[in-house]
């Protein structure tokens, strides 16, 4: 059985080949230049599933690298290897120590996870990349010891290679209830490091976090509005521990090429963080800095089309989730700053892993199976197939019910007819019996059938 | 199916409508008053489910205010709109910001459970207003603001709205394991947003909480005994942040009224939880101020007949469970001072869970199911009318094995009275069958049965 | 059904008794004494079932006594009342004071599972016990109030008998997973105990624990190597909170007469966590006191033969299991000291959870279901026997298969030889399905077989 880690994306064959005009009318120029960007298009957006198809006949080596591009995107659900490339590109752009130490995180975690017999498809969608580049990341970024210190691609190797054991040890306790296990692994073993080693360590000392012990000064004519706006890209930047408004739309341009709608809700998710900030009276640097955004980010694309199916409450709910996030995510950072830690993304895991529990009797909030979560634009179709295939599963049950009654009408009246023959039973009752077959006429019912579907 | 928040009671109509004294002989007059009485208190009493049903045809704003009044009851395990009206009067003459708080706080969390589509019955049982009720009210104590702080409500009426989503979301995991959400939901959403803004916060400030870090005074001389009875209400009083011994005393009443049992182990507890404030060194403040024994309160009365069936032995393990949620609440109101945070009802949460996650081959020790959970009076009906069935089927069914084994020796003496007509056996093992036949009479096992059963 | 705490080994009659060799070929003196030794041997060795079979029929104080052993050797997840013995002698030699506190802990927590109706079978392995005398040691080690403060006597009692109560509602969940509880209980009570008193209570003044605020020295020329080994035997004594070398080195012979893969495993843990802690440039004095060795002792233990069957696969893992055990125990260690508290056995408890947890598709990782579970040298039996089984059913079935396919072959060539005789088919096509045929003879299909098994 398949590990229930983010998703399990089963890679199928290109359809979209087949989205291609064909037939015997013949396009003219505009069409034919929108049939190509079409193809072009279903080449590099969404999983790349027609590519993941075609690296499986490829050198070992050049796949693992498919999977760790696999594996950086996945940290924003893209299971893309473009967008991890470009996702690549903004790392670097940022800070050249730190993409070195992502990749060789995702590198090692990949690896980890094929020595300790992990699923290969899960492995192949980046499921267990993940963890690892934002280990290697994050263990770069709140080191103290300053760039380039070698010795820290140990502690950053051990730590990538047991994300796999931790991912498929989590993994057992949330497939229980279906769900994912987010960046969870991530959150434990960058604090355990963290935590382990601390800010007085002599080998790997960590950058200092420390409660906050009085009020700080809080303006509100000196909010920057440039700034404040600037802190949307780099909210989403801040996913990845970068500051950089840049790298953050670098990054957006990642999302955007495999789905504009985890695009839309990353950028929503980010604005909420801020909004959010400023309501709780956050010091306005904090806020500037991304740190309110990225969690809500997070949250925001997990909810909005990702693992509910996109309908407008769900996208309600993730926007509401976003905001729960916002406020989890002060009160962790609180939490964790008296034993010297960041938040981590521990408030999109707690936020998004409460917004999926729940349940509800409102059939429009739809949480997908994970094994069928791929990307909010399939999902999306997923749903409205499952949905049509429901009410044409129940029309056709309507009319069944209707002709089977219709049936025992008729024979009633054929029975009652045979009985007026013999006994001479007066027209009456015929009559009263053919009115109530005529009010379960098969058209008013399915008439009624329309109206409770449109309801939906 | 239904969502295990805390209990889902099936409301049944008015079976004690028929409680009244009928038939031919004529009740003198004290048996009428009696009579008469009784009725009355069935109205009034348990969960009112009389009135419950009689709402359901009311105007909804009417009904709202039923679940609300339910809501601020079923803190106390009570559904009961009488007792929740009384505990709003008891609110009222504590602080009545404290109270306006709280309404909004039951309004809004039932508000948000019909929004996110949550199960109507327990909607109308009060089980999403309880949670609602204790965020508002805690919000306002723990607000260093000062009273009429109007912003206030802002953030009270957003957690207050997250209540059901976090209720709904734990019942999902909960469930597994037949167990009620107790309040935890509210416990999470407090500490959330006193952690989210801290003491040193503009627009949220909360109170200062700090760990212990010098000895106390403590002279056993200066120990007042009026205060430490009168420490007994309070704590009960305390179950809702309220440290007025007189509002302690109207919720003793609110209890009363609704369930006799439920106010028997509120005591209990109350007076549980003060010997082991004393056995433990507690500063006599602490104690006075009943902050040792609302969570006992809760975890007393949870245990004592609420969840499991009372018995003497589950009475036991009640007491048993106060004076652990007494331990544990010492211990958790130093764990979360660290973070300027008070114990809230974590240590009635955890330790009720714990004694009701234990498995024991002690048959009467009966956890109910949750879907069976009513009122302590209820619940002991319920197990006892299951113990009788039990016993009666146990009974019928000795009965037919013993019927079936003395018409299979019948048989075996027939067969063997026919094999000596025709082959001239001797008597001699037609007696040995007799003699078997005859000590397995059904009469000696029934006596076996009894003495087995009257053993449980 | 049976409680899943630590084990649930069912008691086997002595097998071993049988071992001795028989038949005409008269032994010599060498061989006698040999098999002489083995039957010895195998009286005191493993979990002594044939000694706790003769228990059942005595005394039921010396059962409990039994029990009680059983129980303080659990610790180690030895089943053995010898090994129990040898590891109380350890402990006086340590401090009378301790071991007094320990005995009166595993006492009550073996009679207070009796009274709460816990399995019989479950304490008579001693799995009720071992979390008691952890209680009483661990409270009496770390309480502030010096030696023989007989008070202390009254919060042991009660935490010891709170042990089963704790490990029942654990167990509860842990069954789903089908996990053990470990010394959780300990955890949480001991845990409970110190914070809940802390270090300035009048009653039960606790240990001063502190976190880390500043570098501390760290000169490697002081490193002193005789310290260093000693450190290892001081890290198997430190599981019972004993800094003695002397004391570590008589557990350590409690361990082998008991299982030498536990003994080993038990080294091999406290050897890594020595390294762990040099490496993550811990205080020396730390090492030396064995802090560093404890947890890894238990995990490696736990996971190198005991809950999984020992391969090299597994033993591995084991190792692997040690580090991280280490890592998270220097994390513990530094989160619990912002609480006063010591790690206590929480990384072992977490790190052998996590690692019992994975789920794999190498089939030579193999987690022993719960109810299997007696001692390494057992569980591999019971690993090889079943892995044998498997081996046979499989070929049986291949073979099986092969004679199904051979007879439908020669039914076509049959057929087909019937069709030739009839229709003059020419005798070419008989030639192929001969060829195929032969292809598919049992003897190269087992040979397949085989070397399928041995890639296993």
């Amino acid at each position: 059985e398949l590990q229930p880690l983010m998703a399990n994306p089963v890679c199928e064959t290109t359809e979209k080949k087949k989205q291609q005009p064909q037939g015997p009318e013949r396009p003219n120029s505009h069409q034919k230049f929108k049939a190509k960007l079409m193809q072009w298009v279903s080449y590099i957006a969404g999983d790349m599933a027609a590519f993941g198809e075609w690296m499986k006949g490829q050198f070992i080596l050049l796949q693992i690298l498919d999977w760790v591009l696999r594996g950086a995107a996945q940290v924003m659900f893209v299971n893309n290897p473009l967008s991890g490339l470009i996702i690549f590109a903004g790392l670097i752009l940022q800070n050249r120590w730190w993409a070195l130490n992502g990749f060789v995180g995702t590198l090692f975690a990949t690896i980890s996870a094929l020595i300790i017999g992990q699923n290969r498809g899960a492995i192949a969608n980046g499921l267990y990349g993940y963890n690892g580049i934002l280990v290697g990341l994050l263990m770069a970024v709140f080191s103290n010891a300053g760039d380039w210190y070698w010795w820290l691609l140990l502690p950053n190797i051990f730590m990538s290679m047991a994300c796999p054991i931790v991912s498929s040890a989590l993994a057992s306790i949330n497939s229980r209830w279906d769900l994912p296990v987010f960046t969870l692994p991530f959150n434990i073993l960058v604090c355990l490091h963290m935590v382990a080693t601390g800010h007085y360590n002599h080998h790997f000392p960590q950058v200092l976090f420390q409660p906050r012990t009085s009020m700080h000064n809080l303006t509100w004519s000196e909010l920057d509005y440039p700034k404040l706006f600037r802190s949307i890209p780099v909210g989403i930047g801040q996913v990845y521990g970068c500051d950089n408004a840049w790298t953050g739309g670098i990054f957006m341009i990642a999302l955007f090429i495999s789905s504009p709608i985890t695009f839309a809700h990353a950028t929503i998710g980010s604005a909420v963080g801020m909004v959010s900030g400023l309501a709780l009276a956050a010091p306005f640097q904090n806020i500037y800095f991304g740190l309110w955004g990225y969690n809500c980010v997070l949250a925001c694309i997990a909810i909005g089309g990702m693992f509910y199916a996109l309908t407008w409450q769900t996208h309600l709910l993730a926007v509401a989730c976003a905001f729960f996030c916002a406020y989890l995510g002060s009160a962790i950072a609180n939490v964790m700053s008296t034993f010297g830690l960041p938040a981590c993304t521990w408030p999109f895991c707690l936020s998004a892993l409460t917004f999926l529990l729940i349940t509800t009797e409102i059939k429009n909030i739809y949480k997908l199976p994970l094994a069928k979560v791929t990307y909010p634009e399939k999902n999306l179709i997923y749903f409205w197939k499952m949905k049509k295939e429901e009410r044409i599963a129940k029309q056709r049950k309507e009319q069944e019910k209707d002709i089977a009654s219709q049936q025992k009408k008729e024979k009633i009246i054929m029975a009652a007819m045979e009985m007026k023959g013999r006994q001479h039973l007066d027209a009456c009752t015929v009559d009263v019996l053919q009115e109530e077959s005529t009010q379960n006429r098969p058209d008013r019912k399915s008439e009624a059938t329309e109206l409770n579907l449109t309801q939906l």
